[in-house]
Order: C-alpha cells, then structure tokens, then sequence
C-alpha cells in the first residue's frame, strides 16, 4: 500500500491557518503542572488541559476549523457528523455558535453525558449502534438526503489542521518559557489529533518525539505503524475509552503519522482510571479514560522519563459521573486517593 | 466596638506588592466560562479557578506571600500554621519552595486528603480536635518554643494581601477583555479571600459589587456585616465545607469587609454539593465542598443574575474521593447528571 507523503496530506501552513480560523472563539487552553507529581516521577511534566476546551475536548478546534471553511451557499443547509460523543459536542457547538443547523449521528451506547451535551447545543442527534451499523454510510445518506456537509471526525485534512492547533499552542508557550520538550505524548483515536500535532511538533520544535497512546485492544495505530500498514482492531474489542474506538487509522491520518511520530504506546483500561484519579488529586482536572491514556503511559513508565520534559495531553473530559467515581474510588480503595 | 479604616488595614499598595511577591512561583489561574451554562441561568459567569493554583487553593498565594517577607535572620527557624487544610498545604508548600522548615497544626477530621498532600510538601503535621483545642493557643506554643514564624491563616495584612492577588488576576484579564464585572462572589471562612479580593475590587473597578458567602451555619461574616459587630457561629454548627469552618470573622479581615463588601449570602451544603457537580459537567473541574460555595450562590439565585456578568471564585479543589463521588452521584440520580 503507498501512502501519500505527510508534507502533501499536512502542511504546517495549514494548522497556522487553523489557528486563525478557531483563534478567538476555541480557548487557548491552559498547561497544568504538579511539583508534586513531578518530584514523584522524577520528570517534568505538563499537561495541556483540553478538558477546559469549549464543549471539554480538544474536538471543538477541528469541528470550529471545518465549519469555518464551509462556503457561505452550503452553510443553510447545515453540518452531518458521526461520532463516539467528543466530535458530536465539537461539531454540535461550533454550529450553533455559526448559526447553522447540525444533525449528529451518535452510537446508542455513548455516555448519556455526551448525548445529553450535544443535544443542550441544539443539535438533532440520531443514534446507531457502534459494532452493527455503518456510521459512514449512514452519515453519507443523511448527507446526500439534506445537502448538508459532513464534518468528518478525523480523516479530514481540515479537522487535523485544528487539532494540531493544540500542540501549536502548548509548544509556544514552552518556548516562551525555554522549555525543551523531550516527548510529546497525545491519546489516539483515529489519529486526527496525533496528525495535527505531530505536523506542529515537527516544524516547531523537531527534536522532540511524538508518542500516540491507545487503550489495549485498540491500538490500531501502534501496530499499523508497525507494520507500516494500515491494521484494523479485533471487532470483539471492548474498552472504557469510549473516545478512542476507531476501528482502523485513517487513510490521511496514517500517511502523516507515519513519518511524524516516534512510536505508538499502549496501556489498559485500569491504568487510564489511575490516570483520571491522579488527574483529580493532582491537578483537579476531570479527565475521561480515553482522554487520561497518555498521562497513564508516563505514570506507568511506558517510556522513559527520568530527567526529561514531557507534554501531554488530556484530551477530554466528558464522562458519566458514574466511569468518574469508579475511577477515584478504585484509587481511594488502594490507598492511591484517601 | 470600634473598627479600624479599612484603608489602614489593607491599602491596595499591599496587593499590588504581594502581586510581584508570588509572581512566577504562584499560577495566574485561568478564568473559564461555559457557554450552556451561561445560556441556562441567562447571565454571564466567568469563574476563577483557583483550584489550578498550585496545592489545589487560592491560599498558596497569601502563604507564599507571607513567607517571602520573613527576613533572612528568621528563615531558619522556619513557619509554623494551623489550618484546617488548604492554608497548611499552601504554607507547606511554599516553605518548600523557599528551602525553610514547616510545623503545621491541622484538624485531626481534615479530609485525609488534605493531610497526606500536606506531608507530601515536606511538612510535620501535628493533628488537634478542631472542636476541644484552641489552634490560637497551640499555634502561639509551637512558634515560641521553636522561634519560628506564626503564618496565621486569615487575620493578617500579608496573607489577605496575598489573596486579593486573585482578584487583581481576574480583573486585569476582565478589562483587557472589556468585560464590566457587575458581581464579585467569593467563598469566605475567615475573610481573607474576601478582603483582598474586595480590596482589588475596590481599586480596580469600583462598581462592581463584592458577596462573600458562606455555608449554613457559617454565616459570622453575613451576620456580622449586617449587625456591624462581630458574632460567632454556634460550636454545635456542623458543615460538610470544611475549608470556611472559622468561628468568627478575624479582626483585620471584618475591618476591610465591613466597608468593602456589599452583603452576604449563605447556602446549604446540599446546594454547595450539587455546584461541585455543576463545576464537573460543565467546567471539568473538581471543586471541594467550600470552594464550591461562591457558585452554588449563583445557581441557586441568591442574588439576581439575568443579564448580568459575574466573576465567581471556586477556591479550591482538594477534597477526599468520596466526598466528590458523593456530589456528582447523587445529581446523576436526580438527573443533573447523567
């Protein structure tokens, strides 16, 4: 299988772009850092708060990039989305704040927190189910039936440029502070976020290496690269990162992450709930599991990190309050909270 | 009883000196904003979140303050501090950071939370009954047997000074942002929070009205201000916010919030545990019991808001797993949550 060069699917250009489009209305979200757990793991550690991003994920900057750029003919006829919940808030509340109509395709079993939000955006959501139906094709038809655009949820050169507009910011900032980042580590879905910000930390600071993180079963993008091929996940799989079940990298998404990133890292659904739970004793941060996978690669030692300076994300915030005190209560259980 | 002017006490000079004390050590905290939120109540809220301050509180930046000015002849015999937690964490961890020793007294039921990250910084903690001891007493003991230096957790010029950092922050950030403040909303135990912060407030942007509010049961500063004398809550008051337990307004703090302050408002625990679930759906941050409080106000209608902008402090976020799982749980059960 060739792949198109990483420099024709993301040219950097296009994340600066992005960060015009979105600048003003995403946040610039702030970096959280604990002394605490920093003297503890014996590294530095920041963390880029995307939790604290409009709709609580990091979403909301590539749905805001791709409604952006719709032309001022097809904006009547609204934005088709499908997505596990983050994307389906992203896309829901960039139309609403565009003035135009969203339909959401979401599957049945995403956290009622998620459906509830998007829906508290104005947005009709219709549901599906993640392991039967074709949510591409359902998207397609509802696309084709209202005229409308479909805002894809990462295999979209338009949704990667936004994401990059995360690490954009966070590799500003460090600059501004001179701080070195040895390694870059994000949560992986699909791979629009790694792509985007793997394209930034390319051309804003290329010593430092890029770590996708995925939850055991859907490491898809770590075997692919691999490989360096695209693989799919077992469709048997199960995992409490409900933000993280793409069942294949995306064919854009891919091509760059291929060239831009170090290696993939994978970690358990236990270790993404100790994730959460040193998430909310160190930095009062709620953090969904597929959002808190790549602090669980560096609070397990997944990769070195004695002496270095390592950003990662939280990509995402938006769990039931039911996954949440499970999560903390496990980790008070064991003596890791009291 | 006669007052001293609250100009005497704390003149705004004092914040704008504390500001360049803890400069670079303390966070310039983020201010966030959800736009459901705001759409629900039909005002404009932006919320200091305090507890992204380094130790999870706002008290880090009056203790830092306070330790910053020791002189060099009394640095070594270190501080010493009662607390019922998160003024112990923030003396802890700033004579951490200043390379001095600290003793800190906290309340034997303090949440353990609050306790373990107290140690975490280094400190020896000696535990009392916050019902049966006087702190005062044991404080002034400790300090005088070891020559260290008192850190008194509200009723001095240099921690108010300190707090009312916070509200300079917010305020600087609002007017960049032509964002006229009409309410001020702080959580208040013993007034310090309240009097720096109304201090700023006064300086910064005179109009804008300041509520301190309080726990039932805590009420010494709304009751104090409207008898224009100081009282004292009932021994027997119980209240799940253990961080505003003071038993009365302190001396200095009721002499600036007397002409400072616009009046107070009060709210029950049950309306301070379903802002801490508010704050976890909407903001994606923990908030404790007492932080809570100033939040809880305004979801609730203790003052007017339609229409208006509110800059509310959530003061702080260290409170134990279970108490939290308590929160969010039980506004999922009454569909707040899902």
């Amino acid at each position: 299988m060739a792949f198109l060069p990483a420099s024709d699917v993301l040219p950097y250009g296009d994340v600066e772009q992005a960060a015009g489009a979105i600048a003003g209305v995403a946040r610039r979200t702030p970096r959280l850092e604990s002394t605490l757990l920093n003297e503890q793991l014996g590294c530095r550690l920041r963390i880029k708060a995307e939790p604290l991003q409009v709709t609580g994920s990091f979403k909301f900057r590539g749905a805001y990039n791709s409604i952006a750029a719709i032309p001022d003919e097809h904006r009547a006829a609204g934005v088709v989305a499908y997505s596990s919940g983050n994307h389906a808030q992203g896309v829901a509340a960039a139309a609403h704040l565009a003035g135009i109509p969203a339909a959401i395709l979401m599957p049945e079993d995403a956290p009622a927190t998620k459906i509830e939000l998007t829906r508290a955006w104005g947005a009709e959501v219709i549901t599906f189910n993640r392991y039967t139906d074709n949510r591409e094709e359902m998207g397609r038809d509802l696309q084709a039936k209202r005229g409308a655009t479909l805002i894809k949820p990462y295999d979209a050169v338009l949704t990667m440029a936004g994401q990059g507009t995360l690490a954009k910011e966070a590799l500003e900032d460090c600059a501004r502070d001179d701080w070195q980042v040895d390694a870059f580590l994000c949560p992986c879905g699909g791979g629009g976020l790694t792509a985007g910000c793997a394209t930034a930390v390319e051309a804003l600071s290329s010593r430092t290496q890029v770590f996708p993180v995925e939850p055991n079963g859907f490491d898809d993008t770590t075997r692919s690269l691999s490989a360096g091929t695209l693989l799919e996940n077992d469709p048997a799989a199960r995992s409490i990162c409900d933000s993280l079940l793409a069942p294949t990298p995306g064919d854009l998404t891919f091509a760059v992450n291929r060239e831009r990133t170090t290696t993939g890292l994978v970690v358990s659904d236990d270790e993404a709930m100790a994730a959460m739970a040193a998430a909310f004793k160190y930095l009062k941060l709620v953090v969904e599991p597929g959002g808190a996978v790549a602090l669980a690669a560096v609070l397990t030692g997944k990769l070195p990190v004695a002496g270095r300076n390592l950003l990662v994300v939280c990509s995402g915030g938006n769990t039931d309050a039911g996954v949440f005190a499970q999560a903390i209560g496990r980790a008070a259980a064991q003596g890791e909270l009291t």
